[in-house]
């Protein structure tokens, strides 16, 4: 029997109370999938940050490494300094971690509500394979003049083509073994980022020989939007820079219903992995046990999945959309899902 | 009685249809609201770079210097390699003759139907105001090692505090002067771009002072693009930069019907203004009289609003949302409208 070991960061705000439902159902779901693992809880977030002045130390992040993969609840508090404790913790995880992916399931479940008209369960059913680790993240720019009328602000999208090829290998391996479409959309902006998507586009057209049974497409990255809400059916991987791949899952996941359904995954496919709900720290929701902890259900559902245990993926993956299909869960929404966070978890588990 | 010299640039594909319509409305127009102008056209666009290969030559800009607005159709050509044509004349234009604002209103008109669920004309009417001649689109960047395994391709954003600062200024004085909510609403990334973006937050808190009346708030790009989907109701004005600003334009396109209503104007307000739908060429629709010229003739609706002809723009779109509220015309999209390209002019042109 395969034991993993995880690494649960809850952090702020709502964290706690979705990863606590996540966890419930990884219990059930292990015991009727037959894997063991453990769970190692660490405190970092706002709360950490404001007691220590520490968002995550070097000691910190070697110690991660010894895990088989990360839990997170989210980051996010109202009295730090937006910026801090995303770049402290967040990107610093996904950067020295090296998690060169994030993996986006796009996809309206039964019953889920989409602001589209018309739109059905399978015509939203995408994944987007964002770069995770360069580009505009890298940090690069600075100032000339600052303050004075003469400033100069700059900020540098570095792409390498070892980042940008293991990449877009991941997204054609990963658009073969989805088998849907075998469908590649390569999301960019060649017409005026004319250094950085030549490389892409350059990287992505020799590489595509290489998956022959792969169909591969371009989108500049403002038609990508638009095709998102009018024909979402087009898409059935599409692959993207780091910045491009910020904005177009956000979209993708109000399309898909919202924050509260909405998971992610930042994979080092040979390395330690973390999954997470995007939708933030909800502040303002904490404690009242209102919030929706499907996404991050749906992260443990990723998780287990990265981490190769796929039928049980696929058992959770059931659950899920038998939870939804009940018709108990009123709304995606926190506070108007007809049941408490607790309830939603609980009904999750049961149906494992 | 006020004379405007406009030069025309109906390019390839479908814009010298469209542009005929605007035309045939124009001068329907100057009529009832008493001004005069005369038209010159140029032949820019692909079939003359395939001719001559010349985009648009020093000489070209000069001459445009002299008029007082330009009008055209659209760029884009099956036979021209995707960014030469865009480059060249686009972005050429825009830069050579500073036309530092990108204006794109994003209004929902009657019996236009728009994907999204639920949303009526009153919920989806902002405006977004575009910076449009730095930020990435600047043009800087490079490669190092090209086309070998150790490739690096940068690209840089290049933000001036006298850029941001004269598009911000404009933002603030177009939302006092719009007075519907008085909310500017500042879309960037500051989390992440920590340079470019801390240069624009900057500058937007301590112009803001000066518009006292105006409402602010900021948005990051990427729940921008949510909102605009779950929440267009949220927004009166949107700053941003140029490359986010690309992107939630064509998405705001999508909104509000589609490309065949999108009209778009890149504003110098002390120069050479030029106005245009934002479809592109549209080449397989060319010359079957059945693209939608509607984006085109509120293209001329701005020209003369920025041209200080107040009062024809604001009967040119009455004349406009008369033609949707008559129910003649059935859709947005080229070859559903139930009408052809003339008859759908005519309509508006009937309705001035
Ligand atoms: C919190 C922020 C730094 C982060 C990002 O921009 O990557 C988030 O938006 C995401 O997509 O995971
Ligand atoms: C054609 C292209 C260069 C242009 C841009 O990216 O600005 C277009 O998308 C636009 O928004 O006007």
């Amino acid at each position: 029997m395969k034991k993993f070991k995880i690494a649960v960061i809850p952090g702020d705000g709502t964290g706690p109370e979705v990863v606590r439902e996540g966890l419930k159902v990884l219990q059930v779901t292990s015991k009727k999938y037959n894997f063991s693992y453990e769970t190692t809880f660490f405190p970092f977030g706002g709360d950490h940050y404001k007691k220590t002045g520490e968002t995550l130390s070097v000691a910190n992040v070697e110690e991660l490494k010894k895990y088989d993969a990360i839990y997170l609840g989210a980051i996010g508090h109202p009295e730090v300094k937006p910026g801090i404790l995303e770049q402290g913790i967040l990107l610093k995880l996904r950067f020295s971690l090296d998690q060169y992916i994030n993996l986006r399931p796009v996809k309206l479940y039964p019953n889920v509500d989409t602001p589209l008209k018309d739109k059905k369960p399978e015509d939203i059913d995408f994944v987007v394979v964002r770069e995770n680790t360069e580009g505009l993240y890298a940090g690069v720019g600075g100032f000339l003049r600052k303050g004075t009328a003469d400033e100069v602000a700059t900020q540098e999208s570095i792409n390498t083509r070892k980042g940008v090829e293991r990449c877009l290998r991941y997204a054609f391996k990963y658009t073969q073994k989805r088998n849907k479409r075998k469908k590649l959309t390569l999301c960019g902006k060649t017409n005026v980022l004319t250094y950085a998507f030549d490389l892409w586009e350059r990287t992505f057209n020799e590489i595509a020989v290489d998956y022959p049974d792969v169909k591969t497409d371009y989108a500049h990255v403002d038609a990508t939007t638009m095709w998102m809400v009018k024909n979402p059916e087009w898409f059935d991987v599409i692959v993207t820079d780091n910045l491009f791949g910020d904005i177009i899952t956000d979209l993708g996941a109000m399309i898909q219903g919202g924050m509260g359904i909405a998971a992610g995954g930042n994979v080092n496919p040979s390395g330690v992995s973390m999954f997470e709900p995007i939708g933030g720290s909800a502040p303002k929701y904490t404690n009242l046990n209102i919030i929706n902890p499907l996404a991050a259900i749906c992260a443990v559902q990723m998780m287990l999945d990265v981490l190769g245990e796929v039928d049980a993926a696929q058992g959770l993956e059931k659950a899920v959309i038998s939870s939804l299909q009940s018709g108990k869960i009123k709304s995606m929404s926190a506070g108007k899902m007809g049941l408490s966070t607790q309830e939603v978890g609980d009904l999750v588990a049961s149906l494992i």
